[in-house]
């Protein structure tokens, strides 16, 4: 298996370049009987969509979703499922302005390393923020197929940004309005101030980083394969496959390993006769392998590197220092737009498992 | 690919539990003509063994370790290098007594779900720490292959324990002597504090956790196969494998994601001609491309589950509650004997990444 | 991997069905600096499409490939290579009155057990042999990457139609004009009798099979990894996965198991200072891996399943027996259409193996 | 994954030398709760034992077999299964002899060329028929495994030596009697006159090859996952990857393509309420997915390369040439000794395809 697929026995190849004629993915493993339209596919991409608030890039894709295989008379067939959007919107001018320069905190200089000049460097071409709508096209698939096959529910949503935190964890009732405002973060006020940071960071012409959060429900106990196919393991090798993504914990993660094990280890009760843990501080995986709990994660996102602001630099061609300033149109902080990306792998990561440990059979 | 293996040209194959006959590894596609032989892995896996200081478990493990397979004339063939250490000292005995009672923090609840009660549970079985050896016999190898093909160097330490941390980064020189304290911390002062924290966990029936840091220096530019099996996705996969491990992040990771893309940039600059950054927040990836500069990562250790106060729990057979006091020999904290193991999954995934990448040719 | 994709390095995902909207592939994994346009791959599938001579299918598709992704500036950029032809005469009239009776020889029971009914039938669904075209797709790629980067070049075809074989083995002149006569047999004696013997039984409402012959030149000595991804391994496996395919043998093959090893052996003498054999029995491959002799293998093809003679079947669904008279247009022999197909999967096995043996790096 | 493994869900990953210290495997995968020691292992592994009988080699291996892993009470536990068997009897002393002479049909000169001479040469290294035994103690776990959970039963028996074949399809009382006679093909008469033609053989110093049969009965409708996955791609890919092996065919195979579609076709009928056919020329296998009748398959074997008459080769080193009589004990004919193998990797195929397929789940 090659870089573009993720998965075992549901498997995701991702293509296209930001700037190229499209993006699109083919999805090979998807049991068959599964209902499935264009219409069970767009509202996932419509929320990772830009152009839709003053906190987002202000290029505009309709994003529409086309399936060019694998279903049959608004079923899946078991046949791969390719899917694709066509780029419409694409400016490149400000990319042809920025000649040789590296731009920092990019990929620029590792791809003009690993591809000797031949990558597609418009847009970001192959390392855009826009190949996740690849990732979702596939994870509203997956997501659709878990809660279908087994009840399973996966919701993100931006808990951190510049700083700011939720004042607690959300309410049942929060989660279910995560996308009423325009950072997607369930705690009102939370996400007023972080709104206010992210325009002003734009004003600057400078980015802002963050956390998003994401909670599974209704997974069964028993997903993940020990060692190296952990629901742990395949989870962060998703997350970190996100443009952005510089870390992943699950439960209580990093400020779990200050504590100390009396504090940390989940005690045991029965409630309404299944085995359940009174906290949840493992996350929902013991060993690798899910729980039952709810699954939680959180992934940490760096600041945008595009920002309008002199940077020194270097010119990749003449080995010059040079001072560049990012044009285009870029988003301030990603992380109002990335809840349906991590939705989405985690939806592919956990469907993918419940495949491969025999939760879900070739029909449905 | 099922779940007992890692790696895409080169794969570690891990096989054993921490009761039965013995623990090992197969380590398939490892150029020809590296020199090999046990003494290349023996003094990693000696720095993993249990028992040689007071701040780890009691249990005694010569671990001798034997290639079995691959090597002729003091050389790697091209054939697979299977390596197995026996197990000697295995006292099951406190765990035969622990019956049905499902300890917090550990697999015996997932485990019993998923294999349907035929894993074998005597000292943690197939899910102990004990098999993070079969990870450092792999890895002792490709850190030999690594450093003969690339010269690329990774060295993990202890950053953190209990909370404590160490007060800046260490200098070159401390990162030489990390092995000489028992807490494996280049800071001398923050080791004597770790270490008493230990013990005081020791004595109250507790445990701790903590962070493990990895940097990895003379990584070429251009290691990584994006989207999927970029840098970043491939070592997280590694270090959520290792047990109790629940984050990870690279870089600036977390704390950069609180920050603006101003402050978290990492500005080029031509030294001796390279093209490299004045600050590493990426940690050396950027776009999921190493780029030459080191490779830096934190790893958290959830405090040890098993601990010898009393815990709430649940037998798994009646369903009642019940309590538990977990017996048997274990690490108040495994963070100073997890060092190796980390070195060792970094360097199976950067000479795996560089075989993929053609960095490293099938005959060195 | 699931089922769509084969290859290692350069893995080839298929997709499309026979009357859905497209057939299309993703080849990833392919060098950077290929310089590719729709017209290295047009050729290749011109000569596998349809309706082209009185010994085919008069189905009709102008199978117009597109590159959707992966190329920039007329050459590959190392991102994954989208390709799709638009279905055009799709005219699925008489599989709608096939109905619920078993065409025997055919897909109609299999997947009928495997996908719960939900499978597309129409025109074979995912089974036609027009999803060869996405291998011919991915193969043209790949043929251009090894003739470009190694000097490696496969030519196929006809060598046995419905009993009738060629005379001899053919000229080097004999091999360049393969597509003279429709057949793609290099014997003109023995093409015009095959093609007798197919358009007999074309007007007979019957059937033939046939044998594909495949010589590959110029391919480097040391291809192949040992035991399970043999050269040997890895194209037998590629063959038995084209539609009516049943047979495959390398070197001398079946005759060669009914001799003697004095006979079979193939003595080796130095020429123009190479290592060379006298003879080739070995077809090119000794211990699974290529020894720089022609790689040689023959596959058979079972008669097209697809006859316009009345046959005795079942109801699938009454489960009655019933009497099939199987309409629709259909190649009386699928012989003729095939050797591009072989040359496209013998080009992507051959490519997969000089990219995971280190014989083609990441950049051209 | 590398060349040493083979499977997706049911993973074998083989390790050893002729003349090292051991030859194992690890069979990942395995679900829980099969019964298993070595007694289920070694009569698979005494049928494939050398020094059996004046038909083999003289080379004599007690072959014990030891389970090293996976176990626990007498079942699998869903943890990797580690087997192995040291070797005894391994004596180098002709290939010593040997130097640098390039034994015709062998793997002297393209392991030479792979590995830059660091291959063990001795007795075959890791290229020696006696690596099959790792393929047999998988396979013997594979087909237990079948066997319990599905009824599926292979068995497979010479069918044709030095070019006498059987001379007529062997009863199931026959088939149960295939170990009876030294060269285990069931048609008594047939085996008497290939036994004589392998003792000649001997008396000559030359070699011969042969054909085995494989028959499976049992296999569930539905196994396979096309297109690259398909159960002839699969067995295909696993028979040519036995050493000496160089053809496969199923069902009516090479015989039928040179027949007519009305002559090959399967009819269908129903009987005892099952859809059958009437014939079985499709092997078992239609669209690459197994329909319920039994999977049949020939391999073609080489004759063995090693003989004791005199060939012209070439020194590598010197490159001149020479004369070269190959010494040590070998074995003058391999077919008699092939049916465990074969056994074995079409159980191993299977029972991964079952897994795959969601035939068979992770506890039994």
């Amino acid at each position: 298996m090659s870089g573009s697929s993720i998965g075992r026995r549901l498997v995701l190849t991702s293509f296209g370049e930001s700037h190229g004629r499209c993006v699109g993915a083919v999805l090979d493993g998807c049991p068959a009987g599964l209902r499935l339209s264009e219409r069970d596919i767009q509202p996932m991409l419509d929320l990772r969509r830009p152009g839709q608030s003053a906190v987002t890039t202000q290029r505009k894709e309709a994003d529409r979703v086309e399936i060019l295989s694998g279903t049959f008379r608004g079923r899946t067939t078991g046949a791969p499922i390719a899917m694709l959007t066509w780029n419409r919107d694409a400016d490149s001018s400000s990319y042809d302005r920025m000649g040789d320069l590296l731009r920092p905190g990019h990929v620029d200089h590792t791809a003009l390393v690993k591809y000797g000049g031949h990558a597609d460097r418009r847009g970001g071409g192959r390392f855009s923020g826009r190949l996740t709508a690849t990732h979702v096209m596939g994870g509203a698939v997956a997501r659709k197929l878990l809660d279908a096959a087994l009840g399973v529910r996966t919701v993100s949503y931006t808990a951190q940004v510049g700083g700011v935190e939720m004042s607690s964890e959300p309410s049942p009732r929060a989660l279910r309005s995560i996308y009423r405002n325009d950072v997607r973060c369930p705690d009102a006020r939370a996400a007023s101030r972080m709104r206010e940071l992210i325009l002003a960071a734009r004003r600057a012409g400078d980015s802002l980083g963050g956390i998003v959060r994401s909670v599974t429900t209704g997974a069964p106990a028993g997903l993940g394969e020990p060692l190296f196919a952990s629901v742990e393991s395949e989870l962060a090798r998703a997350m970190l496959s996100i443009p952005s993504v510089k870390g992943v914990e699950f439960g209580s993660g990093f400020a779990g390993a200050a504590g100390s094990g009396s504090q940390n280890n989940d005690t045991y009760e029965v409630r309404r006769s299944r085995i359940v843990t009174r906290t949840n501080n493992a996350g929902g995986v013991l060993g690798g392998i899910s729980n039952g709990m709810p699954i939680t994660m959180n992934v940490a996102f760096k600041p945008v590197s595009s920002i309008g602001m002199a940077q020194p630099t270097v010119n990749a061609r003449t080995r010059r220092p040079a001072v560049l300033r990012v044009r285009g149109r870029h988003d301030p902080c990603v992380v109002p737009r990335a809840p349906p990306v991590v939705d989405a792998l985690v939806s592919l990561v956990l469907a993918d498992l419940a495949l491969v440990g025999g939760f879900v059979g070739p029909v449905l």
